[in-house]
Formats: C-alpha cells, sequence, structure tokens
C-alpha cells in the first residue's frame, strides 16, 4: 500500500483555493499510483476558523469541498479534516472530523476526541468531543484515524484528557495509524511533536502517519515537518519545514524501518524561517504586496526590515526616517546603511516642525506643567502618524517593529511605535532579537553592526537609554520568561533567586500594561506563549499590580 | 431556615476587598440571624480570572481566601464559589466550585459540571467537568448546590450539554437549590435568566435560591437580579439591577410562596444603567478618576459625555472640541451647548495648524496624487494625538465614542477616533444610539435637540454625510443585527428579504475589517454578541470578503 502525506497552505475560508490545492494534490497522488493521500485537519476550511464556525452557510462550504473531493476519490482513498455536523440535538452542534473518502462516496467519519482548549486553542468552544470510536477497513489493512491532540495525552507525564483514543481503538488491532493535523510553530515544539508520535507508536506499536499544515493564519505559524514514523521507532521521514510539500510512501518500507531522516533545528534559523512564513503569508493571504515601516537605526527596525525583505522582496519595502531632535548622528547613518545593505527605498522625514505645531496648540492647557513621558508620546506618534498616512497614500502595509520586551512592561507608545498591522517581531524577547540578528548576519553583515552594538535607546530625551526606565535585558527577559513562557508565580521566581524587588517591579509592569497589548498589532507567534490570543488576561485586574 | 443572598461587586484578582466584602457580608447575616449566606461563583477571585488561572500562588490566594471565610463559618455556613485544585492528574488541573463552610471547616465541595466554553466564556480552557455529583445535609435540610452554566441545559431546545447535574443530584431528594452564578449582563438577558430558574424549579419541585455578582470587569458587565423562584414557580424576589444587595429570606415563606416580586424591565433603561456601571467600575478598579474625550457636536460624542458625567461626575470629565475647516458651525454650538447643559469643563483646540504642517511635510511624498482618505484620517488621527496628549499630561483617560455600527463596518480611523482606554457605545448600533439619546432626554434636554436630528457626519471633507459611504443606518443595522448576534449568513438574510447586492457589500465590510477591531479598544457589552472577548474571528480569513 502506497500512502501520501500533503503538507499544504491552506487558507481560512477560502473555499477555492483550499479545495484546488487538493485536488491537484490528488492527481498528483494517482499519478504515483498512491492508494491513500492524507491531508490536514479542518483542511477543508482552513485552521483556525474560529466562529466562522457558527455560520451554517460555512459549515455547507465545508460539506461541498468535502463532496468535491469524495467525486475526485476514484481509484484513490482521501482522508480529510473537515466540521461535520453533529446530528444529535443534545451537546455542541459540530465534530471537529477525519472525512475517508473512497469510491465517489464518503465510507467513513472520525470524530476528535481530545479537543485543545487553551493558549491559542479554542476548540471545545465549537466541537462536541467524539464518545465513540471505529476503525476503517482499507485493501486488507486497517487504518486507525486521529485527528491532531487525539495523541497528545500519550507519553505525557500531566495528561490534559481522561481518555486516549487510540486505546480504544487498539481493540480493532489496527495496521496503521493515521494523524490528521493542524499543529502550529513554536521554536520548541518539533521536538516534542516528534516525541509524542513517536510514543504512540511506541505504546501501539503500529506505524503512524502525520500530516500538518504549512503556512501562517496572522498570528499563528504552521511549520509543516509532517511525520512518518515507523514500528522501530525511527523517524522514517520529516518532511521540510515551512514549505509545502507533497510525498509518497510504501507502507512496506516504513514497517520495515531502519530509516532515521530525522532533521537537525536550530532555534534562531526556525524563528527566522518562522517570521518570514508569517510576513509573507499576512500580505499574501490579504492580496496585498507592499510594507513599510519606520526605521530609527536601532536593531529592532533593522532586524524587521531585513525579515521583510526577505519576505516581500526589496522593491516591496519602504522604509522611512523620522529624526528628531534628540536622534544621534549614527541612527540616521546606521538606518541608511542598513537600507542601502538591503536595497530598499527610504525617505527622511524630520518630525521637528510637527512637534513644534503640537507645543504651541496644547502649551495653553499644559499650563506651565513640567516636559514628562507626554512630550515622548508624542514624538512617537508623529512617527506613527506619518508611517500610517504614507501607508494609506500608497497602499503599503505597516508593520511593526517592538519587541516582546517593550510589550510585555508597556515600554512602548499606544497609537506610536505600537502602531502596525503586524507585530514583526513581538514574540521575540530583547535578548533573542540579538541572537537573530547574529542568524541574518552569519554570511555577511546586514543589520549594521553599529545598531547590533550601540545600547538600546527609545531617542526621546537627550542622553535616553532603555536601562533608565528598565532593568537590563540581560536581567529583564529571564524574569519576563519564566513569568510568561513558564506561568511562575512571585514566590516562585523568588525561591529560584531572582531579587524581591526586581521580581516585584517587573510582574507589576507586566500586569498593568494589558490595556496597552489588549490594542497592539497581532503578533506573530514563535514561542509557545506569545501576547495574543493565547494569552488572556483582564484589563482591571488586581493582581500583582 | 434562613437563608442568605450576596449579590456583590467583586474586582478580578482583588482577594483584600473580596474578602473583606464578603466577611461583612457574613456580618449581617450572622446579626440577621441566617443559617447560610451564598456568595457567587469564584467570588474568592472575581470573575473571568482568565489566565490568572494558570498561576499556582493565584489559586493558593484563592484556597487563602476560602479558609479565611471558613474561620468565620461559625454559627452559620458560607457557599462561596472558588477554582479548586483536582488532586487527579488526568484531566485539567482545577474545578470551578462552590465550597460549603461549616464549624470552621471546609465541609463539602461541589464542581461545576458544565462548563460554558462560548462567546465570552473559556471555562473549558481551565477546568475539568465534574464527573461527580453529592449534595449536603445541614440542619435538617439537603440542599444541592450549582454554579451558573449548571442549571442552563433545562429547558433549552438546543441543550449545550449531554448530562444535567440536578438530573443527577434528585437522587438525595434535595429540599433545595443554590446556584452560585456569574452571568452576565445583556439586555435580553434577565428574562432568559428567570426561565431558565424557573424551568428547574419547575422541573425538579424545590425551590431555587440563585445568587448573581453585580458590577463591571472592563468589558464584562454584572447585572445581579439574583432570584428566588418558589416551587410555585413565581419570583419570590429578583433582587436589584447593578446594584449590591444582601438579603435574607425565610425558607418557609418561599416554600409556601404565592408572592411575585418580578420586576418591569425596559430595554434602554438597562442599557443605560449598563454602560454607567461600565464606566465607573473601569475607573473605580483601576484607580482612576477622570475622564476625557472628544466632543464633535454629534450624538455618539454627546452621549458617551452624558454617561461619562452620570459615572464620574461632571467635575471628572472634561471635553474637547477641536473642529477643522469642514466642521460645520453648528458643531462647535451643539458641542458647547452639550457641555454646558452637563456643566463640564471643556476647551477648543482647532486642528488645522497641525494638518497643516503634516501637509507640508508629506506632500513632497505624496507626488501630486490626489487627496483621499489619507488626509481623513489625518485629521481624526491629530484629534486623538491631541486627546492623548492631555490624557498623558493630566492622567485623564479617553473614552472612546465609537458606536457598534460604525465598529462593524470599519467606519473609523485606526489611532484616530478609534483610540480611547474603554469603548462606550462599542456595543450600540447607531438606531440604538438614538434611542438611548430619547431616554437620557426623558425628563428634559440634556442632549442637545440638533445633535440628535441632523444627519450623521464624520466631518472629514466638504459636506460629507455617513450615508455617502454606508446604506443608511436603518438599512445598515438590521443587517449588521442578523449577520453579528444572530449569525445569519448571506442566503439565509436574502431569503430573510435583504437586498443581496446589499448583504454582500455589508457583509464584506464587515468582514475586511477584522484588522481594525484587533486593535479597537475593550468594547463595553451590551447585547449577545459584542465585538472583543466574545466574537472571534481571524484576520487573513478569505469568507465573505
Amino acid at each position: 500500500m502506497k500512502i501520501t502525506l500533503a503538507q499544504l497552505n491552506y487558507h481560512i475560508g477560502n473555499f477555492e483555493s483550499n479545495l484546488r490545492k487538493m485536488l491537484d494534490a490528488v492527481t498528483l497522488a494517482k499519478e504515483e499510483g498512491s492508494d491513500i493521500i492524507c491531508f490536514g485537519e479542518l483542511a477543508t476550511c482552513g485552521y483556525p476558523p474560529r466562529d466562522f464556525l457558527e455560520f451554517r452557510d460555512f459549515i455547507a462550504r465545508c460539506m461541498d469541498s468535502v463532496h468535491a473531493l469524495a467525486a475526485a476519490a476514484q481509484g484513490i482513498a482521501i482522508a480529510v479534516g473537515s466540521p461535520c455536523v453533529n446530528p444529535v440535538v443534545e451537546g455542541k452542534d459540530l465534530y471537529n472530523s477525519a472525512f475517508f473518502l473512497f469510491d465517489g462516496k464518503v465510507q467513513h467519519i472520525s470524530h476528535k476526541a481530545l479537543l485543545p482548549t487553551y493558549d491559542i486553542f479554542d476548540e471545545y468552544r465549537y466541537f462536541e468531543p467524539a464518545h465513540e470510536f471505529s476503525t476503517v477497513e482499507y485493501k486488507g489493512k486497517r487504518i486507525a484515524f486521529t485527528i491532531c491532540e487525539d495523541i497528545w495525552n500519550v507519553g505525557n507525564d500531566n495528561p490534559l484528557y481522561k481518555v486516549c483514543p487510540m486505546d480504544e481503538m487498539m481493540k480493532d488491532k489496527p495496521d496503521i495509524m493515521i494523524n490528521l493535523s493542524a499543529s502550529p510553530f513554536s521554536y520548541d515544539h518539533a521536538e516534542s511533536r516528534i516525541s509524542a508520535v513517536r510514543a504512540n507508536v511506541s505504546k501501539y506499536g503500529v506505524p503512524m502517519f502525520y500530516v500538518n499544515h504549512v503556512g501562517a493564519q496572522t498570528e499563528i505559524i504552521f511549520d509543516g515537518g509532517s511525520l512518518v514514523v515507523s514500528p522501530d521507532l525511527q523517524v522514517f521521514d520529516e518532511m521540510p519545514y515551512f514549505e509545502e510539500c507533497i510525498k509518497t510512501y510504501n507502507l512496506a518500507d516504513v514497517q520495515k524501518g531502519g530509516i532515521n531522516n530525522e532533521q537537525q533545528k536550530e532555534k534562531y534559523r526556525l524563528m527566522h524561517d518562522a517570521i518570514v512564513t508569517g510576513i509573507r503569508d499576512y500580505f499574501g493571504k490579504l492580496g496585498l504586496k507592499k510594507a513599510i515601516l519606520g526605521l530609527s537605526g536601532g536593531i529592532d527596525s533593522a532586524l524587521t526590515a531585513v525579515l521583510a525583505v526577505r519576505a516581500l522582496g526589496a522593491e516591496n519595502v519602504w522604509g522611512v526616517l523620522m529624526p528628531s531632535e534628540y536622534s544621534t548622528g549614527h541612527s540616521v547613518t546606521d538606518a541608511k546603511d542598513l537600507a542601502v545593505n538591503l536595497g530598499i527605498r527610504h525617505d527622511i522625514v524630520p518630525i521637528r516642525s510637527v512637534f513644534d505645531v503640537y507645543e504651541g496648540l496644547l502649551n495653553p492647557l499644559f499650563e506651565g506643567k513640567q516636559a514628562d513621558v507626554t512630550e515622548e508620546n508624542i514624538q512617537a506618534r508623529i512617527r506613527g502618524m506619518i508611517l500610517m498616512a504614507l501607508s494609506n497614500k500608497f497602499g503599503h502595509i505597516l508593520l511593526n517593529t517592538s519587541n516582546k520586551s517593550e510589550f510585555a512592561v508597556g515600554y512602548g507608545t499606544l497609537y506610536g511605535d505600537m502602531c502596525g498591522g503586524l507585530a514583526v517581531l513581538g514574540d521575540v524577547y530583547k535578548t533573542e532579537i540579538y541572537k537573530l540578528a547574529a542568524y541574518v548576519n552569519k554570511d555577511g553583515e546586514v543589520i549594521p553592526l553599529n545598531s547590533i552594538c550601540k545600547p538600546p535607546s527609545a531617542e526621546l530625551r537627550p542622553g535616553q537609554k532603555d536601562s533608565d526606565s528598565l532593568p537590563e535585558y540581560d536581567t529583564l527577559d529571564p524574569v519576563l520568561f519564566q513569568y510568561i513562557e513558564n506561568r511562575i508565580g512571585p514566590a516562585e521566581l523568588m525561591e529560584m533567586g531572582f531579587d524581591p524587588a526586581m521580581v516585584n517591579r517587573i510582574l507589576r509592569l507586566v500586569n498593568i500594561n494589558e490595556f496597552k497589548r489588549f490594542q497592539a498589532p497581532p503578533v506573530i507567534r514563535v514561542s509557545n506563549k506569545a501576547f495574543g490570543a493565547g494569552r488572556r488576561l483582564p484589563i482591571v485586574g488586581k493582581y500583582l499590580s
């Protein structure tokens, strides 16, 4: 038996495009003499469809795609993920299902039992979990279909669910496990994915074919890396990361095993490729081409520009330098050097004249009050305004250049440097920014060394440095990481050896700035806990604040 | 037996304040000779605690409050909602529980079985559902405790769950049902709440004591309206809306029944009171006092100002008029009249001088391009900038004045009139704005009639009217309501008689503007489907767009 895995880049709600891609893959698989081709979870509509699932029309269009695929399932079987109406009145109205199609018809439907409802996942919001389990007999082989999370309760010290669907299906003695997934990227996820698949093969003793999505849906990046694990627990194949791939496997070869194609992975390469994918698909799926961003001469905007150029091409990225009276001479030079290195259009729009008019306008109301953060915010907002004006006039989308450390402690101006359609580096801590910049510069200086080496500064008042307002990033980031990624509270942080006063200060900063993050752009998610849909906190909360 | 219900205004994560309120209520109930006092769902920490629940420290502090209440449970029993650690390794780590405290100790814990995971609710994200059910024997009476959603599967045509917890508990033949709730307001929710409680009393034949939260947690408003329903299905008592209330009932009287205290409800009075509560608690719980807003002379900003004055007092509301060359003379007069009616500080800051400088600065880059929406957005952003500068300098929080129709179709400028800490009218359609304004003016003209009667206009270009860009609101709002509140898709809308071209145009506008709403301020929720946490849609979706 030949089994094809199709690791595709779907687009949420774009039924035509998703179906066309799948039909093309079916044609290819037929040419290769495949017996069955497998697509990802909810492949008809893309993942995550979110509240579109509440529209009957949306579900009907998913079913139209299923039926179109069924019609194409002649001489080949097709396994595809799609929502499915729950015929029973009690419980949620939908299942998250794997449709097995053959001979022009839907032959079998398996429902997902384990519904991830944590971080960015909201599946219990929409779906009823499967209560019954069955397998499929096809060409003399028995296949157990599972969907994504269904296999993640195995080999887990703190299982989130009380059942393991494969435990139930083992009564049928399946020959093969096929898992249709939509498993998003984080820089540490591929390892756990391989472990989970291996744990299942180890426990159940049959090979697993695991097919993932690839490509970005705003914040969420699917990295691909689809897997075939043979009964000897070797990674028979691991598909490429961040690109589409359609590949056919001979089951006999997989069962024999003895081949290991596990890939090397490196955090900053993965992060880099994920962000480039995130930018490319954000623009591509919204039908956009061109980006604009402010270039301050600092490392964050420089790195954002590089990633944008790699995603969209130099001809589609426009850098704007907006020096103020507090900008150092170096800032302009460094920004220019970067633009020249990248070959992108750049313009200089000094903000002093606008600032002066605002000052004149507001001074009568400021009634002799001292200059404070207000004046700093005005400068940041003038820059946001200029960028948005150019964005509106020319249709370039503004890229936000804030990093995760800044978002965490609220070191940024709402409607100023927090503007943008997409926060490219919003899930990358400042200390990681340096490492990502080093990765970018590995084959030669793209980001000027001066942008990397100088002390970080917002340059909104004379001689200002980030470290005037914040702990040094080397001190700040480890606390943020433990608090945000690992949900470690104050007492435990202090037990870990972090300074109590600093812990209290940092946690307070994080918590009182929820109101700012609420209005931040969507953040490309590269860690296992990004700001945005995966981290939900109340604005009026009074905890640690 | 005497039963006290305590309908309190909790504050998320403010353990000291929540505990103090509850202990004060216990003292009061003891003075009234009560046998048991009941607080709301998750009362120790406030609702919704969201991802704070992922911190061990947060749960420990909830348990500290439970133990402090247990210590006070001398001569009186206490029922209080709080998270509870799930001792079993399989499944989620927490339960959402009702603690029954007496004689200084935790005597019994009932867990919630039905975990709402829809709209603004994410309970399955945190909690394991109860799998076992038991009742409590106290002073010769058997009590069945349920938590909020647990009773909502009864009397429901499309039940979301497969079990009804009370069905299980009826084997113990309970004498009383007590439900600890945190059931948020929408203008049509009180009726369904009474129906749900009545359906339970009718099905199980014993009286129900239902205690709710009151007060706002950013977007979410709890309206109170706690209920006592006697076995004859009469509403023995319905507590006041939008205020705290502690009241003791004699069980014998309730069982006898024959008394109906059901309140009259009127949509716009409820909406008005909910929004005033929303503003008051947003400021109060964040430790803030003063608000600022732009007054355009239009109905939306006028209504926002009135509601702010009612929530915060005239001395704490500051109106800023920012006329441009396209503002009509009436606009300034109408805004001034309103400010005088309300007795609030108001200032005039014309925006022309700033606009001219931006134009001079950007013209070289605009390369002879025609004026378009860019110039309109610049004006809106100058206003946002001025308001934010005053907000930063004086610590007044900016109130956003956008309405739901505008948010829906993206008729607003990001970082311009979409700025603000709280969107006061963001869940009120334009056609409802008029009715709410009429309610505000019922005892005399507060909002100038001219602001109500003139055609809506953004006044960003000569002679502009909203109806140049949008269908008339009488046409627009019914389609939006069916699409947003009722999730009716295009084909069904056309079947309902709406014009196909208009339906397609409106739905497309809603869907392509997801990116704007993503960065909108939190919206005070008054309907059953508000923009924000209760409505989750992908930005890169290609559905109906």
